[in-house]
Formats: structure tokens, sequence, C-alpha cells
């Protein structure tokens, strides 16, 4: 009973993983399977989607079961992001995108600027694209206004494993949003997952949480509990904080 | 197939939940349920368990089910303990029981020696004590040597739901272990119960973030994917941390 | 021997201070004598700097001995802020200015977007531009080409005293940047602003934490002491982190 | 004018150093004066305090001026820690002493237990034990009620250079207390040493953070102007914390 909905798509599952990092493609969709995810975001410039004389991922994962997400990795300019993804229309029909423009290699930060410029001509070219961004509730809005289906802040540096640094900036995006909030990259481990859907985040993206864990499939797992289990504790309302101990059972009137 | 074990039982739940706040015995026995808890633990002193002219815990959770684990809450000396553990024993056999020496009413912290007194006292006389006490590596040691069959450190203060404050401790404390390690006391929400896991506890015990959440059953569901999540998480084997951003996909060799 | 140049003007205090806020000019003069302050940061849209029927902060904060910052506070676009600091240059000649394009109320955080246009047109006048930003390691790259000649990034909302947030963020922004950084808004005490150095900022300005201090005089020392204590650390060079214990004195070979 | 007592000495400096892990004496009586301390703490069984023939401490450092607050470094029962401190007495009359008693070498965390056994034997023979001890609020009163004239909990492990793991307890200990409260262990750079303070400590006791700096003459004045600063804002009543922006200037009402 608890779905969430991006550009007219409804999803049960809050968790989409990546395509890069693993060791082949039947890991990664046993990874895919593991998670639960519905979707897995495909970096159209480095993935083969396309190529029957190579191992193409459709052969692993079913386009008909998942949903493709493309995605603009290693995009740094606009026109790069754009020009990528009108490819990646032609060639397999999508409309539903995942923009990333980088403003450089060292921190994989967006370059906000470039994105939000991206956004407005891909939205007015008719794709739906959920946009990776810094953790900026100005940002965010400008993009839902400039198009955006969703916003993707990051919670940490792209692969860092850190987690979610700041925890007040997922919050107030998340509570000036109209669009869906998914906190794509940082997280390391389950409990990061658990966070960003405490703070009301609609879902998270991950990739090398899980890729580069010893055992990948069992951290998908891991993964999917955990997104589950921030929902539920989300939406169950938490207690308060108390700056002194509060017993479990009442210490007056003991037996 | 995994499980862990505590004096001679075996259980798959890593989820320990507790008996008081709850609104009533049905709603914490749905609690109970919703968090697929194997044990609950009982305030000896607080929780009717034995007089058939008032409402009874074991009309709502069946002690045939769920192994009841009677606890010293409000306890404020080893004899007081100790008396009241021994009247658990008298009247429901009980020998798996949880130690808690109370130092205090405002931050309930245990009284370490007093604590470690009673449970010499109590492992001489056949009981299994799981035991309530600090986040102190060289402590949880001497509980163990003085015959505790689990050590159950405090992660921040009880009903404080604060999370674990010190995970340093935590982990010096697993490491060191050879019984099982609980955390008990601190969690506030599901994240909170994944980190406990993540550090390489056995198991969680709570009480007040589940009968404290506006919807208690919603929030015991949470638990139960956290634990298994952290749990999941521990054993993958994270992705080490790094300081500066890593490609999900190569940025050389782009098409 | 340790100072930090901006726009020519070469300084050795890093705390910067603001006017708003204050019981009165008095105890505001007070602040910045206990701070030890060479710049104060003046709302030009607030603070009388020019009325003489008024009280006038000159008559308090000598502005031949201090230099005066003037601020865009309360501009919500480019073009206010600008008009802004063209009336503070036609009123009192400043060139060096700080600029702040805000992007709501609720945040008080930047709007970037038009932050950024601001800052080329200002510098295009001649201007002198430190700008507040928020903590995007691209965004002050692109500050800097467009003209700021330092960047002050947010450590928290403006007058949250949240701390700063994001370590990670700020430290990447430092390691990039080829103007001085200064974190802007978020101090809440005395550790905050030690952070902030001890990440390698070449100053700190703050107004909430010193002006709703219960004494505003003191914490004003405070600051100056966290700030210089924060610096002298940072070129220190701190000692590494260990997981364990290492002992201050050789456990082996004891008397 | 601010100021504290132990044991009916008096002292404006708030920062003890250790004579541990320095190059040589002369460095570490550099050190000693760029940090303003009126204590150093001597590790008995490690440190020549007493034979001629050697390089002697007090030749660097005047005990004339400098309090010598010998500790008990290395000792792991109640006997060694008593025995090693009896042998100070007689050597250089010291009353007033640091007590650790170590329970493990990977940790060096107390032996609690120990600790308050010798406590009370240190106590009943005259001495004036300042006590290392785990950060637990319950052990601090004990402590105090054995005889301590100051509780020491650490931040975390010796060495360690984490910084202060717990800031609830701290601050529990602290309210609780009759008497000083010094944080001992576990600072790494000058903002740990002010969060110590800002909690309300009445000290800081570290070595490692300044011995193992690159620069430790500078980094033992960074940890001067820390604790200072600590103190200040401890002292000035820190701003309370919003979980939005609030404005320096007020937005309404702008020319």
């Amino acid at each position: 009973d608890d779905s969430w909905e991006v550009a007219g798509h409804r999803f049960t599952s809050r968790l989409i993983v990546g395509t890069g990092k693993y060791k082949d493609f039947a890991q990664n969709a046993a990874a895919v399977e593991a998670a639960g995810s519905e979707i897995v975001t495909v970096a159209v410039r480095r993935v083969n989607i396309s190529d029957p004389n190579q191992p193409v991922l459709m052969d692993h994962i079913d386009p008909k079961k998942i949903i493709y997400l493309p995605n603009t990795a290693g995009c740094f300019t606009a026109e790069d992001a754009i020009r990528t993804l009108r490819l990646a229309r032609e060639a397999g029909g999508w409309e539903l995108v995942k923009l990333e423009v980088l403003g450089e290699a060292k921190t994989l930060y967006p370059n906000m600027k470039e994105t939000l410029r991206a956004t407005e001509v891909l939205a007015s070219e008719g794709f739906k694209p959920m946009v990776y961004c810094t953790d900026d509730p100005i940002a965010a809005k400008q993009l839902e206004e400039a198009g955006a289906v969703a916003v993707m802040p990051l919670g940490a540096p792209i692969g860092s494993g850190l987690g979610i640094q700041n925890q007040v900036t997922i919050r107030l995006i998340v509570e000036g949003a109209s669009v869906p909030v998914l906190v794509d990259a940082g997280v390391g481990t389950a409990s990061d997952a658990a966070v960003a859907m405490e703070l009301g985040c609609d879902g998270v993206l991950m990739n090398t949480a899980i890729a580069e864990a010893k055992d990948p499939i069992r951290m998908a797992r891991a993964m999917r509990l955990a997104v589950e289990a921030g929902r539920h504790a989300y939406l169950s309302g938490r207690m308060g904080r108390r700056r002194y101990a509060d017993p479990s059972s009442p210490l007056a009137g003991l037996i």
C-alpha cells in the first residue's frame, strides 16, 4: 500500500541500484534481485545496452521487469549530457532519465549551473529528468521548476561511502519538495540508507556500497531491508529525544 | 542459517523487546509479533505474570512460543535484584534472566559495582544472567568471568532515544567478548538499531523506541527490518571509506 | 607573522563579526573589541551608517580602525543586491563588500544562480565581493572565476547555531580554492569556530552566536580564542587517529 | 578571577599536560610553557625524577613553579598503583597524585573495580587522588565518595586522538559531581579540548595530541587557547539551537 510515483510510474521499491563496478552482469543481476529494485540506473556511455556482438546487460536484467534509468555519468557539460540522453532515447525510447552533470573528477560534485540548464532543455524536449544535485534546498526548488521529476541530492561524494553528511539540508529539501526526493551517492552501509529514509526521502540510489561490499548480494539484501526499515520508521513517527533517562517501567509503586 | 545462542537457547531473531509503556497487553503483543521477537523482557516487579485475578501478560504473549526474560528493573542494589530473581525463579522457573542494578533514577545508569557482585551471586546459584552494563570493555570481560551469559551495554540512557553515543566502545566490547553482546537502551529509531548490528553486536533490546512511537506496531516492524539489515550489512563486509569521490563507472574510455 | 589577505587588505584577525541582534551599538562595539575583529559586516539596508539624525554605528565602531564590510542581507535577487551595494559605494566608498543573495526566508540559503550572476556584475563594476554561498566545491570555483575575492560557505543555516554540518565539503572547498575561504553562518559555540579553522579555512564570520549568548562580550572573547586555537591546530599538523589506545609512556621496560 | 581548586591547590590554568612521547625534556618543557600549564603529570615508573646520574625532568621543568602530578601509568592492579604512589611519596613528598589502574593494553581502559579499591586505600593513607575513570556517572560518584579529589573520565581511548565520543556521559558526570571533572584521554585536536570545556568540565589532561603533532609547541599553544575558549563559551551561556534559519537582521522593515 505504501508506494511512490515519479513521472507517472508507480513503484513499491524505494531502492534504485546502479550497474557499475560489479564483477559481471550476472552478479549485477543477482544484486538487483536481492535488492528488490524495480529500477536500475545505467551509464549510457559505459554499459553496453545496444551492441548485440558484446555481452549486453539486458540479457541479465530484463527491461520488461526492471525499469532502465539511463544516466549521464561521465558528462561534464550540459551539452554532453543532453546529447547522451538524446542518443539513449533514440536507441531505447527512454524518457525517464537520470541527469548528472559533473563538475570535476576529484569530488564528482555536480555542476549545478550546467545541471539546471540541462534540466530546462531536457524538460522542454519531453524528457522526464530525475536530477543528481547538491544538497541545496533552493537549487532543489529551482530544478523542480525547471522540470525535474525528482531531485536526487548527494549524501556524500560519489563512491566515498561516508554516509549522509548533512541531515539538516536533506530534511529541508524534503520539507520543500513537491517532487520525490532520493538520496543519490554517499551511502556506505545499511544504516546510512535507513537514515535517508528516516529523513523523509522517497528513495535511495546507490552503487558502490553494494558493488564493493565483500558479499555484494548479501549487502543488496541488507540495503533492501534498511530502506524498508527507514521508511517504516519515518511513517511510524519516532519517539522524542530526552536529555535524561526515562524508565521503561515506572519506578514508583513497585512490588 | 544465521542464528545466535545464549545459555543453550538458540534464536534467529536478534531483537528483544520490552513490556513497559504500552497502552495495554494487546498492543504489546501485537508489537512483539511485528518485531518478530522470540524473547520479551518483563519487569518482574511491575508486570503481572502471576496474579490470576488481574489481566496477565501470558494471556496475550504465549510463554510457550516467546521466551520470557525476567528483568530486575527498579532494583538499586545487588540484594534487591537477587531477591527479585529468586522470586521469579520460584514463580516461573526462569533461570535465563536479565540483570540490571541501577545507580540512580536520573540517568538509570547501572551501578557496575553492585552489578558485578549480583552477577557472581546469581551465577553461583545457577542463574544465567544477561547483564545490563556500561559500555566499558574491561567491565564487560569481568562480567563474563563472573558468569554473565551475555553482556548488554547501553547505547545511551534508558528511554532517551538518543542513539548509540559511543561506537568505539561498543566495537571494543564486541571484539573482546566471548559471550553475546546486545545493545540495551538508547535506541531511538531504526537506523540506531542498524548501527548496533553493524558494529557486530549479536542483538538489540529496546522498549521505548517502539512503545512511544506514534504507531508502535509499524515501528516494531521497522526495528525488525533494521536489525536484519544491520546484521546482513555486518556480515557482508562493508566498502571502505574514501576521502574523495570514486566514479561508479570509470571516467576514462567513455564512448 | 600569520596573516591573511583579501583584495589587497591584510589582516591578522580571522574573526569577522556582525552588527545585528545586539542590544545596542555600545554592546556591539564591546563585542567587536573582545573578538579582536578587524572587520565588521554591516547590513546596508538595516544598520544606520549615514543618517546623522539617528544613532549611527560609526559613533561606536570607528571605521578608521575597523574595516566596514557592507552586506546585502535581506536581498533576494541579484538586482536587489547589486543596487544595494552601489548605494553603499556611493555613500561610503566601499568596494570590498559581502554579497548575499538569499533564496527564501525559511532557510536563508543562498540562491546560487542569482549569487553567481551578481558576483559577475559586481566584479565587472570594480567591486571586490566576498560571497556567501552553499558548501559546494564546484560553485566555489565558479564564484572565484566570476570575481569573488573570497568564498564564504555556510556551515549550517544562518542563525541556527547548529555547528558545521558537513566537514567534507568545507575541506574540499579549502583544498580547491585560490581565494580565502571563510565559514559564514552556522557557528553556535566556540568549538564550532575551532573546527572551521582546523579544516583550513582562512576565517569565520558570525553574528548570532555572539549576540545571542547570555554574555555576548565573554562569548566574543571565547570566539577570538577559538579561532586562534583552531588556526594554530591546523598549522601544527594534528596527530593521526588510532582505532586503539596507545600509551603515553611505553608499557614495556617499566621500573 | 576564574580559577579552580583541587585538594586545596588553586589554579588558573585548566590544561594539564603529560611528559611522555616528547623528543626530549627540552621540547617537553617548551610545550608546557606554551600550554601555560601549572600542572604536569609524570609517569613515576617511566620518567626519571630522582636518579641524578641521568637526565632528570626537574632540570627542565621547575617543580617549584609547576606542580608535579605523579601518575601510575603502566599499573594494572590496585596493588601496583598503590605501591607506585607510596614510592613517589617517599621520594618526592607528593600527596596530590593521579591514579590510573589499567584494564588491558589494547584499550588502556581503566579497570574500574581495581580503581575504586585503590582510591579507597590511597584516600585512607592521606593521598589526594585524581582518578582516571570511565565516563560512567555512577562510578564517578562512587570514586568521589571513596575519596577522589577529582574525577577524570576518558573522552576516547588513550592516545587515540578520536575526540570526545560521548558528550552525554561527560555532561551527566559534570552535573552530578562535587569535585572537579577533567577529561583525560582522547583529545586529538583543539576543538576536542574546547568541547570538553563547553560541557562544563573543569579542565583537560592530554599528552599525545601535543607530543605527536608535527609542531608540538604550536599545538600546545593551540590547546591552551582552546581550553580558554571552551571555558569562556561555557560561562557565556551559548545561544540555543534552531531547526531553521534566523536572520541576523530582521527581514521586515528593510529600507
